[in-house]
C-alpha cells in the first residue's frame, strides 16, 4: 500500500504460461482483466492488450505507480517476455517495477481456503514446478519453496492432515494422479480458479511495495537452466 | 456437461452489475476472459468484447453450443443489456440460452471455502442483494434465497457457528459494517476476488445443461419491481 493507506495503480502483464494476461488495478479496485488462452504468440498479443487496457481505464503509462510482471517460474521465453515489457515501461515513465511470483499469485485464487494451495505447472520432462502455500490467513503464506520436481516426489513433501487445493496448468495433465494419491483430501481447482489471472498478480504487487524494484534491477525467475544451456553443459562433459 | 462428459462450449455475457464480463470456455478450458469496471456503457462496451473474445479464441457463433447471461439481480438496465444481447446471438444461431444467477456466479469466487460464501451487491435506498451458499463441496450449494434487505437483517439470518466470505460490489460499501458486526469470523474478498467474473457464469452454465432454455424462455431475475414502476404504483395509490 501507498503511505497513505491506498492502494497503488498497478499495471500488470503476465506471459509465463499458457495464458497471456493484463490487468490494471487503480483506485482500490481491479478496472480492467483479460486473460487470453489461445495459443497465440504472447509476445504478438500482449502489447495491444496492455493498450486496451489502459485506453478502457482512462489512464496513461504515467499514471501508473508500479508495473509488475508475472516473473516466472514458467516458459523461458514466456518469462522473458514479461519481464523485458514491463523494463521497458517503467523506465520509459521512470517507474518501478515488482516482480511476482507466478505461484504465489496462483495461489490467490484460493485466498482464505482453510488448507494449504498447491499451484503445479507442467515444466515437461516429467516434472512440475510446484510449491505450497497455507491460505487460512487469506493471503497465501509460504511453506514449501519453489521447486521442479516429479510430480510423486512433490505429493510425498506435502504434510498429511491438512485439506489441499492443487491449481495451475498442470491440473489437466496430473489431476488424476493427484486425486488417485489423496483421494478426497485433494480439491482441484474448477476451470475458473485454474489458471493464474493478471488481477491476483495486480493485488500482491500492490500490497509488498518493498519488492519494488529499479527496471534494471527486475529478474526473471528460473528454477532450471534453459534447455540451450543444458545441451551445452552436456556437450561439454 | 455434454453427453460425451465433456465440457460444452458456451459465452457468457454478463453486463448486470458495474463490471462489464464477457468469456469463453473451450476445450475444457477458460480460452478468453475480459472484465471492464470503466465506468462505461455497458452497451457500447460488451458487444465489441463478445467480438474479440470470439476472434482470438478462433471461434464463430455458430461454434458456441450455449449462449449465458447473468440474468440478476442486479442493475435493471444492465440486466436487460446481457440477456437481451444473448437472446439475440441464441436466436441468430439456433441455440440455447443460460440465465446465470448473479450471486452463485460469485460464489464460485471461492469454490472449495470450508464455510459460506455471502455475495452483496448493492442494490441502493439501504438495501443489499443477498444470499448465502455451503462452498465446503466446491460448487455452491444454496443455503439463503436470494433477497433485498437492510444489511444488518441479512447478517442476522446468517447460522452462528460458519466461517463466513463476503464478495461483490457490496464489499466496497458495507465491508466494514460486515467486520464490525462479524469480527475474525468474516472474512472481506480480496479485489481479485471481489467482482462477478464471466468465466464463473461460464462453468455454472456449463454443468447444468438441464437449466438451458430458448432464447424466448430466458428471463431476467429481478427480486424488485423497477423503480419507474414503483413510482407509478406510489402515484396510483
Amino acid at each position: 500500500m501507498t503511505c497513505d493507506g491506498k492502494l497503488p495503480t498497478v499495471l500488470t502483464i503476465d506471459t509465463s504460461g499458457p495464458v497471456a494476461g493484463c490487468a490494471v488495478l487503480a483506485g482500490g479496485k481491479i478496472v480492467h482483466l483479460t486473460a487470453m488462452n489461445h495459443g497465440l504468440t504472447h509476445s504478438e498479443t500482449i502489447m495491444p492488450a496492455v493498450d486496451a487496457a489502459l485506453e478502457g481505464a482512462g489512464l496513461r503509462c504515467g499514471d501508473v505507480d508500479v508495473f509488475a510482471a508475472v516473473a516466472g517460474p514458467g516458459s523461458f521465453t514466456g518469462v522473458r517476455i514479461g519481464v523485458c515489457a514491463v523494463k521497458g515501461l517503467a523506465h520509459a515513465t521512470g517507474r518501478p517495477c515488482a516482480a511476482v511470483h507466478a505461484l504465489e499469485a496462483l495461489a490467490m485464487n484460493f485466498y482464505g481456503f482453510d488448507g494449504l494451495c498447491c499451484p503445479i505447472l507442467d515444466a515437461r520432462r516429467g516434472q512440475v514446478y510446484c510449491a505450497a502455500f497455507d491460505m487460512a490467513g487469506g493471503y497465501p503464506t509460504r511453506v514449501l519453496e519453489d521447486a521442479a520436481l516429479p510430480l510423486g516426489e512433490f505429493l510425498a513433501t506435502l504434510p498429511g492432515e491438512r485439506r489441499l487445493v492443487f491449481v495451475g496448468d498442470g491440473v489437466p495433465v496430473h489431476g488424476g494422479a493427484v486425486r488417485e494419491a489423496l483421494g478426497a483430501r485433494a480439491l482441484i481447482a474448477p476451470e475458473n480458479l485454474r489458471d493464474l489471472r493478471a488481477d491476483a498478480a495486480c493485488m500482491l504487487a500492490a500490497i509488498r511495495p518493498e519488492t519494488w524494484v529499479s527496471p534494471a534491477a527486475l529478474r526473471p525467475i528460473y528454477l532450471r537452466a534453459p534447455q540451450a544451456v543444458r545441451e551445452r553443459e552436456r556437450r561439454m562433459q
